[in-house]
């Protein structure tokens, strides 16, 4: 992909204003609404039983975030999930915290097995976790286990038959046919609560917008990176608050040009 | 009413620091208790149905937001609704995103069936599909119809016998006998999360402290959108993040003389 | 306790990122785990009965918060608290708002006589509520009876065997054998919702690194106070909006230096 065509994607987000349906976990949903609403997308969210089909079908994509999972939060994911399936809306699960429970790592298979996800947004452990590979987890964390992050986007692309972003110190979007790295970012978003779960929710704004979903998945994680990189640029040796505030305000203002300039987008040839 | 008189009733709340009772969504919890606090209200959050009459009784007012709703919750708005009834405590409802689930719907009208409610706010989209009117919703933010917002609060308020506080690009306050327009607010509020959902539990603190509710609701309205446009004058170019911090800083300093020089309240008169 | 001894304790937190995690409320989640983020610690979040058990027995503290607790959430904090005992995980208990309701004071003393709590910190009116002593409520927040806060922390700390952190404008930590008072902190803290909360949970971060819970206690407070002292003084008569962006910038950067030139910390001789 190209950076105009990043931000081409961009653009679209800006023109649509995607609707997107969150069912996320209660730490992030402020941060999560804020962010969609700067990148210029329209967030719900909604979790009862009774009207989470009903919101699914309307929206133009589906995020599941098991952050602080209960039993009766993975049925309403259920019934969305099948609802979004049953009209083409496309689904984005992040599997938080997966492997540092046994509760979270059985919800996260039941969701995976019953409803049809188009990207997996997840650190290292996560997704390692999710396919039974062993990483060690600290709380929602990952732990490190010196494993290559590109065969293990593309290993858990093949065996969950769906798009991975692996995001960390690179970020990595497979769909096992093809393969992207992206080299943006800052340090400074692990220091703030909810820059994954944000992204996850990023990832439907532009699947909402981007049928290649692999595309969608590439983009969204390179604009967010682009804008963590300024934000992190404009609030030097000010903390983890300040950087937040103008993560908001990047996200809303970020030009094509400065896409065009920061992007550092590397597809990955296949053995 | 004159600005003399809204910045009178400001005084009041920051002198009598009424308790609200806040019965919202997990989206904008924490933003609407800073906004309360900054105000110079004692925010409360209570949602369990074993307690939430107590709670309400109590109060200096009472919130309903049915942002995330679900039947548990339902239940228990309509308990401490009850109570507040009881005793005469006055009670604002927020009927977020009627009309974008048939759920959402159901129970807005349920707990308006069974509470008293003195004042409800919601944009035009609500309001319309609360008295089964058509309008267009997208997820929780209103579409538009091009019907004229001061028709329907008089109508609204009218068949609901209650006060409506309808906002939008323009803001009316319609209890069907009376109805004013308020001038002030600024676009950027619609790019931050649960600005809507802490002006309801700002038209809360107001009507705690100001029996006559119509006033109450033009004057927490008048204050907001002053406290807005003045964090806009000083946020300019930056962003929805430094906006949201600077909005919460003039809620904490406004004062007299700005609301006199910025407020811009009209009396519609009636036909 | 000496500054360098405080220091040193924050130094470890630092380099050992300690787990914590919270049951707490749905206001302040957010600000919570960026708090703890900022801190150096590493936060989760998690409330399902079938989860907490495994959550609580691999993190260095668990902490119990019962702003917005319901019968659910108390069943899993009794659960999680238990695991913590079982597995010597020390555990922090935040009665938020204990004698404004009845289910709130009775579910106190149910977690209180299920789990063995290393420190309780709450406010003079939550902590006197606590021990049945009389003392008035307004929601979530103290009133004031003119007590003397010294002897109700030793008096409360030797009734519930335990170490009482009673904060307020003075603040108190008392084993009943040993006494010590902190004259650090600023009244703009009372602005923002949530940095009761937090600071209870900074004491479950203090209380993993550093194993008497009493020097852990006094640290936290400390070095929480000596942060708000300078956030504050960076940010003059800008606001609570302000205040709170900068506070999390400073849990992030606080230096030993500042620690030994701001901290004020008084050991009480017991008669």
């Amino acid at each position: 992909m190209t950076a105009q065509e990043i931000a081409k994607i961009l653009d679209n987000v800006r023109k649509e204003n995607p609707l997107v349906h969150n069912i996320t976990n209660v730490v992030v949903t402020n941060f999560t609404a804020n962010g969609l609403l700067a990148l210029g997308a329209s967030p719900v969210m909604a979790y009862a039983h009774e009207e989470v089909a009903d919101m699914a079908k309307i929206a133009g994509a589906l995020v599941l975030n098991i952050g602080t999972l209960n039993s009766d939060v993975v049925k309403a994911m259920i019934i969305a999930g099948k609802s979004a399936n049953d009209h083409d809306v496309p689904v984005i699960f992040d599997p938080v915290g997966v492997g540092s429970t046994k509760f979270r790592t059985d919800m996260a298979r039941k969701i995976l097995a019953e409803v049809n996800v188009s990207i997996v947004r997840g650190n290292a452990a996560e997704i390692a976790n999710l396919i039974g590979d062993n990483w060690s987890m600290k709380g929602v964390d990952a732990g490190s286990n010196g494993g290559n992050p590109i065969e293990l986007a593309q290993s858990a692309a093949r065996r969950l038959n769906t798009i991975i972003a692996l995001t960390g110190k690179e970020d990595v979007v497979s769909d096992s046919n093809e393969t992207y790295m992206i080299h943006n970012g800052h340090p400074i978003l692990t220091k703030v609560t909810g820059t994954g779960c944000l992204l996850s929710s990023v990832l439907g704004v532009f699947a909402a917008v981007e049928k290649n979903h692999l595309f969608a998945a590439v983009s969204g994680i390179t604009v967010y990176g682009v804008a963590a990189e300024i934000a992190a640029s404009k609030t030097p040796h000010k903390g983890p608050g300040s950087f937040q505030i103008e993560f908001l305000n990047q996200l809303s203002h970020l030009a094509a040009e400065e896409i065009v300039q920061i992007s550092s987008v590397e597809k990955i040839e296949h053995p």
